[in-house]
């Protein structure tokens, strides 16, 4: 039973399952089913498909979180980063608009869900952790320019699009002239009013005595808002008429039962695409649940949350939608709305169902600039430029790892956005590791504490050098550490032991281990002897197991102070030769 | 003149070049000379490339390396791996025999040139660290495998050829039937004695009192000698007109001023090749640099041994050649023939000049089995296979490394084979150092020393717990560390403090600093502290300039001693609760 229970948390949480439980979640699944109409119409927009996709992604994916997923909280459906990147990989197979695009769509979201759900059965959600968390922000805040800018054609009713902020500002430039003047009044109006509503709304509606709780609900409520006045004001003004782009027909309908396209051609294609939409779209889903968990002392199982959101992804596949995600906004209105369980993603499913089924005639004039004006205002939130400043102030590795995130983003686009992001941070962190930090030390006097002969006053012995290597000993790095010791013994005549203190290797390879043969060696040929100190168990093993220990000329002592005792005890201090 | 010094070395040795210096230098080039023409010609065979090549690539490459190299006794010129991977990069843009692939190799020899140059410009010779020596070994021993079945075929006279293992064994048995007799009796005759003169000629030579320099000396010579008797037995016998394949007619020139194609698309094609084999190179070149140095306790400096070879290798580009660099037993050759400075390579490059001019006539009936022999013979004693069980027993890391490159070299060819195994090599250390080994630490009674409370005696308290992290911590195993502390401190009641002993931890980077400050979080809702003791200069600096240490709920002690000596007095060991 618990081996089931790990892999369907719907076991655990449904068998407590009562009435208050029930009316706490009806009420979180209404508010957050409000806010997903406008929403999921937008991020179907920016996704490049037909505004009904972004209704079904967000219905059956909700309902198999709900039964897979560990998070209480989390709301899952089309978020702004994975549509972007889901925009970018089609762009590369098929023409927005066709069938191809929506057919690859299909393929997108069921190579994303496979994808996760196997890195969840093999427990690879370590991998995430390569994305750090510097990168992710530059990653980001450089997507959420791009998407911005990729909506301000809509604001402005004219055509171009792009991937990159090049060909972005190269189509608004071209097409300029040729803006609607309706559409701007709209969708300026539109994005004005949305920034009130966040910025604004909110201290009026507490200063007018309304519940923090309230205020913050009824600010969410803000595009619901927007798009019921412009939709009106299209519908009574006539405004199709004189060139105002709307969403037009949609069809009535429950999710239709899909099948992506496997042909292998495709998958080809999409493959990297779709890996990197699943990394980024995890990252992006484990932190919002990690950050609501941890407000109520509970704790999300990584690995259950991918296998949680590839069956979401595959459940988006085969009924009409694109990827999906765990989105921020969506998540955060649900638990301040008082949502206990997963059940209220069900409610919500529910009511996007009815939705889907009822309310789509009504959203024939929504303007296009209403969905676009949406979607800038809930992404600038995610632009964080301080980001820069920060890794900056902290160190050079982090800040460059996060400006060549951002700047290969911004000009070559999403999927080497994330790429060089990656490595860049790997590349930088082996170069570090490659050239480690190697102190003297001496010992702190009056105590058995050795330190940095240049950072603290330490006692030193002439025919004794102590040499901390602050690093794991490998491949990079072995022959470094070669050049080092022997440029520090070379010419010092005094010297009769080299110590090294080994609290800070953790690991010894075989490249290394061959290194410090030949140290051994040449020392020896050089009439000094090689000591080792505090050398870890684990690694200790290993040079036993390689019968390093057998050649070794010196000793290996469990702490440094008693290889000092020792090795000053044994040996008179011997006169230092005039060279 | 220091300045220029170094990137001359020719002005340091040059000054004091005199009389005794140049008659071991005289001796030293003859011999390599004799050795050299045989091996010119078989690996200018293997690259696939016409025989008068491989004597150009020795000669301009050799005087350039006498001015820009530092080793004394290294001789540059076409080896066995590097003529392989050259005939691998080759046969994707042009067919063997033709001028286009002829005009290709000028090309890649000019790209790795190039490259070299900058590497050794900019001081980048620390990235061929990354090649870690099993690697390396594994890489070499399935090169010399593929090289030796590739030879195989000029053995039994027939055709077939192939980058990889299976393609090379699909050739040699598809032409089976059609081996030519006279040619199988010479290849094997040559090998079977090129492997007596290594294995049986100098013990022998011994025994009949010549000394062990000399022995060895006539051992290199053997090479030559099958040159010289199967050249005759074709030619007495005419055994070209039964099918044995010979050299035939070879230009008498010196080296031709040659202009290498750069077109940018073959320079695309060939770049990611030319990276490699430029790599390949520098690692053999160098540790056989390095050995020899030791040998006479000099030193060579990587970066400018970059610029010799990148010389070397761009005066191969311009006169007829093909990619070069320090070959093995060509530079042991010289050294053990006492040459004494750089300039016995400029002799030898004077007589290989001389036999380009005078000597190609009487090579017109060597067969190609003898050089193919003498490329097997060579190449087999490269084969190690005995890596393989070495890093078996030091580390399941470093073997699945070792055979990772081995199985990829023989499955999909060199290139692969490289790449693959410096991939393997990152990631498995990546992967290690994403899950650091975390000790919990207690004193070895009656000392200030800490050890692993599982692995020794030691006293601890029940209020204090001590987490050693053996690792640096970044951002690959931030959230490892996160997981870690917060499940070892759940349910311990008792606990009152946490010390983080940050011996091991070199770098704290921005991700692991929000997981610390998230540590630092969590542990004080719990009514924990965090305490860090024994923190490096470094790391020290850093944390300070991030504020960390003002939210820090705890301390930070000098040592691990002071750290629990301190608060075990504070506090009065609580009563444990019974939870």
């Amino acid at each position: 039973m618990t081996r089931i229970a790990r892999y369907f948390p719907i076991l655990t949480w449904g068998r407590s399952y009562g009435r208050d439980t029930f009316s706490d979640d009806l009420l979180a699944a209404v508010i957050v089913t409000i806010m997903l109409i406008p929403q999921s119409l937008a991020y179907a927009l920016l996704a490049g498909m037909p505004p009904e996709a972004g209704l079904y992604a967000s219905i059956v994916p909700i309902l198999l979180y709900a039964v897979f997923g560990t998070s209480r909280a989390l709301a899952v459906g089309p978020v702004a980063i994975v549509s972007l990147m889901t925009a970018a990989a089609l762009g590369q197979v098929a023409e927005q608009g066709t069938v191809g695009y929506a057919t690859a769509a299909l393929t997108l979201a069921a190579l994303s869900g496979a994808i996760l759900l196997a890195m969840g059965l093999f427990r690879l959600g370590f991998l995430a952790n390569f994305l750090s968390h510097p990168v992710i922000a530059g990653f980001i805040t450089a997507s959420g320019i791009i998407i911005a800018l990729g909506q301000l054609r809509h604001i402005l009713g004219i055509g171009g699009g792009g991937d990159t902020v090049v060909e972005l500002l190269e189509g608004l430039a071209r097409n300029l002239t040729q803006t609607n003047l309706p559409t701007l009044v709209i969708g300026a109006g539109a994005t004005a009013f949305l920034f009130w509503v966040r910025r604004g709304l909110k201290p009026m509606l507490r200063r007018m005595g309304l519940g923090p709780r309230l205020a913050d609900v009824a600010t969410k409520a803000g595009p619901v808002a927007a798009v019921v006045a412009t939709t009106l004001a299209v519908w009574l003004l006539d405004l199709t008429a004189r060139g105002v782009a709307v969403v037009g027909a949609v069809p009535q309908s429950l999710p239709p039962l899909t099948l992506p396209d496997l042909s292998p051609g495709l998958i080809g294609q999409l493959a990297l695409p779709a890996l990197l939409i699943s990394v980024i779209g995890f990252v992006e889903s484990i932190s919002v649940a990690q950050t609501l968990a941890a407000k109520k002392r509970e704790r999300v199982n990584p690995d259950q949350e991918l296998i949680g959101l590839g069956a979401a992804n595959l459940g988006a596949a085969f009924t009409g939608g694109f990827p999906v995600t765990g989105g921020f906004s969506r998540s955060v209105v649900n638990f301040d709305a008082g949502a206990r369980t997963p059940a209220a993603g069900a409610y919500t499913a529910a009511g996007l169902a009815i939705a889907a089924l009822a309310l789509t005639p009504l959203i024939h004039f929504l303007p296009t600039a209403t969905l676009a004006a949406t979607i800038i205002v809930a992404v600038l939130s995610l632009v964080d430029f301080d980001i820069l400043r920060r890794s900056w102030a902290y160190s050079r590795a982090d800040f460059t790892a996060v400006a060549a995130t951002m700047a290969v983003t911004l000009i070559f686009g999403v999927e080497a956005g994330v790429s060089s992001g990656v490595a860049v941070s790997i590349l930088l962190y082996l170069f570090r590791t490659s050239r480690p930090h190697i102190a003297e030390v001496g010992r702190v006097p009056g105590t058995e504490h050795f330190r940095n002969i240049h950072r603290h006053a330490v006692e030193t012995d002439p025919s004794i050098v102590t040499l901390r290597v602050d690093e794991s000993l490998y491949f990079a790095n072995a022959r470094f550490l070669e050049d080092h010791i022997l440029d520090r013994v070379a010419g010092d005549e005094a010297l009769r032991h080299v110590i090294l203190q080994c609290t800070a290797i953790n690991e010894i390879d075989l490249s290394a281990l061959e290194s410090l043969e030949a140290i051994n060696r040449r020392l020896d040929e050089m009439g000094t002897k090689l000591h080792l100190s505090e050398v870890k168990g684990p690694v200790m093993d290993r040079l036993k197991r390689a019968h390093f220990l057998d050649d070794l000329t010196g000793q290996v002592f469990l702490s440094q102070h008693a290889a000092v005792c020792a090795l000053s005890a044994a040996d008179e201090p011997p006169a230092r030769s005039i060279a």
